[in-house]
């Protein structure tokens, strides 16, 4: 095998959460184990934007007809994205996060927040670096520092025996950067738990951070969906100098504008600089007359932000309940975002074959938990941005598939 | 400087297409050499898909407007693109090439023909490894190979003083496989010179690939622009394997639909694998939406692409005739797409200083030739599609621009 077909070998996405529909294919004319559980398909794999669902923000669409409309100035910006709209989503963002932002220099508008991580992760970290992540995290951010050719050194998060904290392993972060970890890159909240990191858990991330010289790379993607009275602290603002913190956020989800693919990258400006380098040979821009609909971010209707969480808990706290009533399910309470983590009872079937039942009989697609950690082959990731009724329904076939496996 | 400045240090974008805008704001202040020149400003660094120049393929935002009605299943596909639209383009790319391929493992669809470049690289490429490169060729084809930590080798085009053959120097390609090459990219149409490889080119190209066992990436991005009469030959179907072959294109150029930033790639499937398992971490897929203007691809109205490769061939005669009015200029009759790459008579003003000048006091954007190769610093790169009388205004003004700063 040649170095490249070894590279591509670790890149595995059958898995993936939306690749299901590849995987079928080749599972097709597998036997059945049991009689298929009626019900409303869901794809729990990601968020549902249809109208029973969570539909994109109002006047999005609107905001990308008229950047149609205005035709070359619209569909060609300068690779970092259309100076008009990084002004405004500065001033957003600076009052978002407490702590000022440039929109000429520290900010960049890329195809997607996967675009952005792939560009910080990129532009910061080289092949025989070290790179901490956490277990579980995203499940890209292992494969982002293997492609670089780098070493990840694993950091855990005891997310379930923690209510206080996301339940970070900060000793293990400490030795992560003395052995030599030049980038810690994580999710807050937690995907795929839910769990937000405290502000005791935030400033001392930041103090090793800033110790060790080391930069942080934070994927803030569901920073906007968070329930009722959880405090947030924003890393970019508790660092020291501040200014070894990439934040990366997106409208794609609490907003369900992911049809659009927009993200962006903000802080340290000479690695957004690079990052701009980068894009101009990996994708140019993000799609121009998408970045238009930029503009009804963080300006949408009074309430709307509001009702949509409260909407996201009223389901939340249905499959939680749901969850807890099977017997040896452990799932911790999400404190943001629309992700639930259950970890399963002991099972006689492998997590891979427990999964594509589930979507075969019960019509129910869900992410098995190793897509997130080598640790996690007894959990199982929802996106619970769904229809209601669905989802509860959903939930209850899982629990009756979980106990036809049950371990005896 | 560590082994990430030095990386990025040569992934220089001041120049690139699009960027001037940037380059303006550090340049502010700069002595003026002269009066300005009035008239509407030109900005040839791209094509200009306004209503007084040349607009989307008609349906297209229609076509994007049913996308998101449709929802969920339009905005979370398939890494690799949604399968029905593959399976549409599939047929359409078989009876343009001549060649089949299979909707469902030889085509993707990427956010850009930008991101199907990078991905075919990436896919095929790794550090230490030997690429040809034509000289000149598309901006981003070198850069893409120094970030990729491989070793470029430039094969020469002799554009203008051939007009049977692209001009191609075969022997430095057969001699950059033998120092071993395994990748061979380049565009056809020729970017920036608008050549278009002959048919022997062709088979001499696929002949040495086979040869070698190289991989042929093309780039041919303009390959339905074609000025009447004129043959062109798909690599392909040249190629005696046509297995080692990825070909790119999109709907971005000829059709002006690059705001919503889709391209192509179709060929070897084991490559395509590759693309979508890096497309996963690099930006996950092309934005959902977007991919439904695809379906108005190829299916454009009776008559449609006639008459907008007509009304380009009106432009490109016009400016072709300027051009050969002003004394020691040199410029290929360009036989398919939208660049026109005149060499310029020797001036006493560096190329930069002069593209800069004609920004500043006339209004016209260009791109300088060192863009597309070391050798260029004589030519400037022009994209026509433009309104017609403002780029024959234009190039007026360019011309005169040239005559004050002739060597005496």
């Amino acid at each position: 095998m040649n170095a490249i077909e070894e590279k591509f070998l670790k890149l595995g996405i059958d898995n993936a959460p939306g690749q299901e529909v590849r995987e079928s294919r080749s599972s097709e004319g597998l036997p059945q184990e049991g009689a298929s559980l009626p019900g409303i398909a869901v794809d729990f794999s990601h968020g549902d934007v249809n109208a029973d669902a969570f539909e994109p923000t109002p006047g999005a669409l609107e905001a990308f007809v008229q950047g149609v409309h205005r035709g070359g100035s619209q569909a060609y910006t300068e690779y970092r994205g259309q100076a008009a709209i990084r002004e405004k989503l500065a001033l957003d963002l600076a009052a978002f996060s407490g702590h000022p932002v440039s929109g000429a220099e520290e900010l960049i508008i890329t195809p997607g927040t996967q675009s952005a991580l792939f560009l910080a992760v990129a532009s910061t970290v080289t092949a025989g670096d070290k790179v901490a992540i956490v277990q579980p995290d995203y499940f890209a951010n292992r494969k982002l520092v293997e492609f670089m050719g780098a070493e990840m050194i694993p950091v855990r998060l005891e997310y379930l025996n923690n209510t206080a904290h996301a339940g970070l392993d900060l000793q293990q972060l400490e030795s992560a950067f003395k052995a030599g970890a030049k980038v810690f890159l994580f999710s807050n909240p937690n995907n795929p738990t839910g769990a937000v990191y405290s502000p005791s858990e935030i400033g001392q991330i930041a103090a090793l951070a800033d110790k060790f010289g080391a930069t942080v790379i934070v994927d803030q993607l569901y920073s906007r969906l968070l329930y009722a009275g959880q405090p947030y602290v924003h890393l970019r603002g508790a660092s020291e100098a501040g200014d070894n913190v990439v934040t990366i956020m997106g409208p794609s989800k609490t907003e369900s504008l992911s049809g659009y693919r927009l993200g962006v990258a903000f802080g340290n400006a000479r690695i957004i600089q690079r990052m701009e380098k980068l894009q101009a040979i990996v994708s140019l821009r993000a799609p121009g007359y998408c970045q238009a609909v930029l503009q009804t971010w963080f300006s949408e209707p009074a309430g709307w932000l509001a009702d949509r969480i409260e909407k996201h808990r009223q389901i939340r706290d249905d499959l939680l309940a749901l969850f807890r009533g099977v017997e040896g399910v452990a799932v911790r309470t999400p404190q943001a975002g629309s992700y639930l983590f259950p970890r399963l009872p002991k099972l006689r079937t492998p997590l891979q074959a427990f999964v594509r039942e589930l979507r075969s009989r019960a019509s129910v697609t869900v992410t098995p938990g190793t897509e997130f950690s080598p640790h996690a082959s007894d959990s199982i990731r929802l996106n619970f941005s769904q229809n209601h009724e669905a989802a509860v329904d959903a939930v209850r076939r899982i629990a009756t598939v979980i106990e036809e496996h049950r371990l005896a």
